[in-house]
């Protein structure tokens, strides 16, 4: 049997970066994307059809972050940014041992900037149950300085809301006060928002919290590593026109996708709809 | 190649009645049907990797309910029980246009009951985003009396607050209260929990909504119609045993059952993992 030879195209030129997420909160990193590397090309799969991932397990992110990987291989990609922290914290690894392309999380570069930030070791984490129960975070923080104290606070409740656009509501203030108060209470000076969808959350998170308390955006954090890699590698687009956005989801009904473009004032050029087909066990073939 | 003959097993008293649900919210289903039909086997699949269906379209909530409808098929299920508003919604036209065993969904049983309530002819629904906007209630209602008003509030915050266990929680009664003040200024005096999760709200949504207005369980009245379609069909179980309860989850991280067995005090006799496999299309086979 013959297979045709496929032309390479492994052009960093004409080769998008692909960035991925549960849902369309990613596109906030593709924001920051483009503000950083504006000449690069950026494929965006968010999987509507699946989504949360933050109430979900390891295995089934694992074969979620793969099968969608598989798509984004397809398309080209020259790397994968993994713009989901729950993705982050349960596939990365996976992804980084299965994958000869690049893959950055927006985990690593989060817990950087929360390191470099806090003046009294004291870091308080927002995210997913599943981002906290996986303890990424506090691995990755021990990792860049040992003895900085981590507390997390799970808030499953907020990207209901965001979703819902609640963004400024007195039912979104109760409970992000009440999500909020341990961290306070506990002497935090760094506040990292550890899901993508929480950028959006900002203003009314800086209110709550004060301004004794940084924020750390692991969505600008990941596009600044993410430039970084492209450096190293030899993979930067160094042509001069501005960079498009093709946005693919698994699901049509997407609401909330006008709350995301009104907000980040994002340019999408192409948008479309996608099955990530799931993995499927075959017997082996046998003669007829 | 031979296939070896399979045992038919098509005895109603070893077979399982199959019902699914994106979650687990369906087994207040369950909870019903082991009131009205203690001796029966019941197979619960609960789709909770790839949860909630409430706010996805008809293309992915039909591909994922026949997914299902071929795992409860291999368990040698007598008939299907959709114990979900939206996949009722969305799917049962296809679901029963495919299968050949009966399959009885909540949109139906309850939009009878509703119509048989109901003094004054407005109707109120609360209901996932996509079981709005399909209008399948609107359609069902109509079907058994023209001329009685719908008013639906779709209820986005509901699941989530309810998975996270703030069943008499003032932000729960805030939001509440926001979803029915509407429907109370039209009037209603009869309302349908039109997702399976919201019995789970039932004292708190009766304690707003007032002693004027008659709440309709769909889960009772969606039991009922499964013990009539099984008279019908001859398909009962008339040993005297006490029937089983077998779960599977397609996600293994779920706090939320907790809540649900102590509320609904539910025997589950085996409870395990699954994996839904997606359809995949393959390219035809060739000689090599």
């Amino acid at each position: 049997m013959h297979f045709p030879k496929q032309p390479q195209n492994n052009d960093p030129a004409i080769q998008p970066i692909g960035v991925f997420d549960s849902g369309i909160g990613g596109l906030t990193v593709v924001r920051a994307l483009r503000e950083l590397l504006p000449e690069e090309d950026i494929f965006y799969l968010g999987d509507t059809a699946r989504l949360p991932y933050g109430g979900k397990d390891r295995a089934t992110i694992e074969r979620y972050s793969l099968e969608i990987a598989g798509l984004l291989l397809a398309e080209n990609a020259k790397m994968i940014v993994v713009a989901c922290n729950t993705a982050s914290a349960l596939a990365l690894p996976r992804l980084q041992q299965t994958l000869r392309i690049p893959v950055v999380g927006v985990i690593v570069p989060g817990a950087r900037a929360a390191v470099q930030q806090t003046r009294n070791g004291k870091i308080g984490i927002l995210a997913t149950r599943a981002t906290v129960a996986s303890a990424a975070y506090d691995r990755a923080i021990e990792a860049f300085e040992a003895g900085v104290e981590v507390i997390s606070q799970a808030c499953p409740l907020l990207v209901p809301l965001i979703e819902e656009a609640w963004l400024d509501d007195p039912v979104t203030r109760e409970v992000l006060e009440r999500y909020l108060n341990p961290l306070l209470a506990a002497g935090v000076d760094t506040l990292v928002l550890g899901c993508t969808h929480y950028p959006l959350l900002e203003p009314l998170i800086a209110e709550l919290a004060g301004p004794s308390v940084a924020l750390i955006d692991s969505a600008f954090n990941c596009a600044a590593a993410v430039r970084q890699v492209l450096e190293e590698k030899g993979l930067r687009n160094t042509h001069a026109d501005p960079g498009t956005l093709q946005v693919a989801l698994t699901d049509s009904f997407n609401p909330f996708l006008k709350t995301v473009e009104a907000v980040l004032r994002l340019r999408i050029d192409q948008l479309e709809r996608r099955v990530v087909q799931g993995v499927m066990m075959l017997p082996p073939l046998t003669a007829v």
